[in-house]
């Protein structure tokens, strides 16, 4: 990063929890947001935020905007106060839609910091920051690393990481619905603890989930992509979730969860199917008078990226 | 298979759960139990069952011997009258220490009948026919099938069996206390529900078992052997463990955990290691006055098999 006056920062969209994995497993994908970082004279207003893309205009442009927040957050970390910035957001993943928008923010504000900074942390310490500014790992661990990631406590109380293998061949086609759904919404929607026989379920699904993805086994898939602990809760906030799934299996997907707390829905597949898949989630919506945007996407394998300027 | 009259099953213990896997996850140790069954004239007294080896006086050898039930139930499950039978049963593997000795016995069973039948039933409804005998798949998946293994119900609610890599550098050691425990007892021990971070911990923590396993990553072994869903519950079950499972650590093991219900004790480490870890255990229960037997095992990769008689 030669100007460490300006850089920007590509972060990924990821979705979290593919079914069985909740709160645990996520995955980055290959739509974008980018953040420049200006450096202004030390005795500028500050901050400058601005922001342009797809919902632009609900961006809070002060303090309280999240990337800037993560970006003083991190000064706090070191002990040092915020220099004057400049921050250029732009928008490609729709926001509160369940594809990591918040984590693309508090991932550019860290990178962003830590850069300004002379890069005074390493990549493990941003990461346990980043965790513990989301509150938890599933969107921030693969928007800053890339790929499948799941994450968990070591005896030591400290976030491991573990990558999950995921074979080309398997497709992620999301399906954005036009409405918005606020992650408390959906995280007020769960019990508060669930019976152990749910538990088993979701942890022998997530064991065949990361064997499928790995040998993009359809016997697998079809059978890993099933959940018990936060989806039965969650349908009903999400109007046409079963004509998706219905019309997304019948199309030849492996399975469709909702990404992240939703509303936005994940189908996975193989190559050739993906397209057809994403017509008929498209279409049967359109019959149910429901608004969507469709997209096959794939597996973002780099996370967060310094981009020349 | 030459001799339909008389053949001899060799089964393999098993260690089911290996700490986060509760009651989905499980695989075979070489250690065998081993079921010799003679078809008798069809008016003859029957069952006979002998048993010799380790506990083999317990066994009861009339109708309610367990693998005769599987037996008459695998019969029963074709529509037809078992026939006379005699059955010797040897006995290495010790009863009712969470090893899954009555896996092998239902397990001989229903190879033993299907043999004995010629062959009705494929090596699929043996391995549904037996999980619906023994009420959870953990242990008599890998008993059949050998390797390391996780079931999980697909959407036609029928189970399906995922393989789980294990590197043959990951050594499983086994600690066998000299006292029962009821695998009864140990799951009257468990709540009803548990709490969703619960839940999630496992979950996370299955997944860095199946990457751990496969790629015999230290590191991810260190965090994956680590349990909240039933471990806590049992641990007062088992005098001792706390003990066992500082030797292990301190000895160098990735982690000690409950073989099945318990009270056999699982550590896993490096080849290098294993055998300072069981003499470790050994020597920490002398010195706390309890009496103990460590095998150092390998994954048994066959499962049952019929031997040359």
């Amino acid at each position: 990063m030669a100007n460490t006056q300006t850089l920007t920062i590509q972060v990924p969209a990821t979705t979290a929890n593919i079914g069985p994995g909740f709160d645990c497993l996520g995955a980055a994908l290959s739509l974008y947001n980018r953040f420049q970082f200006t450096r202004l004279p030390d005795h500028s207003e500050s901050p400058i935020i601005r922001a342009t893309g797809h919902g632009a205009a609900q961006l809070p442009t002060d303090a309280q905007n999240l990337v800037y927040r993560a970006f003083a957050a991190t000064y706090q970390h070191l002990g040092q106060t915020p220099p004057a910035v400049k921050i250029d957001i732009h928008l490609d993943i729709p926001q509160a839609r369940g594809l990591g928008s918040s984590a693309t923010a508090i991932i550019a504000g860290l990178i962003g910091a830590n850069q300004l900074a002379h890069q005074p942390l390493d990549p493990s310490e941003l990461l346990q920051l980043a965790i513990d500014l989301e509150g938890h790992p599933d969107n921030v661990v693969p928007a800053m690393v890339g790929g499948c990631c799941l994450a968990a406590k070591d005896l030591d109380d400290k976030w491991q990481i573990c990558p999950i293998d995921w074979s080309p061949e398997v497709v992620p086609i999301v399906a954005i619905p036009d409405f918005e759904l606020k992650t408390d919404l959906a995280r007020n929607a769960l019990p508060e603890t669930c019976g152990y026989g749910d538990a088993i379920f979701n942890m022998a699904h997530l064991g065949f989930l990361i064997k499928g993805l790995e040998q993009a086994d359809p016997t697998l898939l079809k059978t890993a992509l099933d959940d018990k602990l936060h989806q039965p809760y969650r349908l009903k906030l999400i109007p046409g979730f079963a004509e998706a799934y219905k019309a997304a299996l019948d199309a030849g997907a492996y399975g469709l969860v909702i990404s992240g707390a939703g509303p936005t829905l994940l189908a996975l597949s193989d190559s050739e199917t993906a397209d057809a898949i994403a017509s008929a989630i498209r279409n049967q919506w359109q019959t149910a008078n429901l608004s969507v945007k469709t997209q096959v996407l794939s597996l973002d394998r780099q996370g967060a990226i310094a981009l020349s300027t």
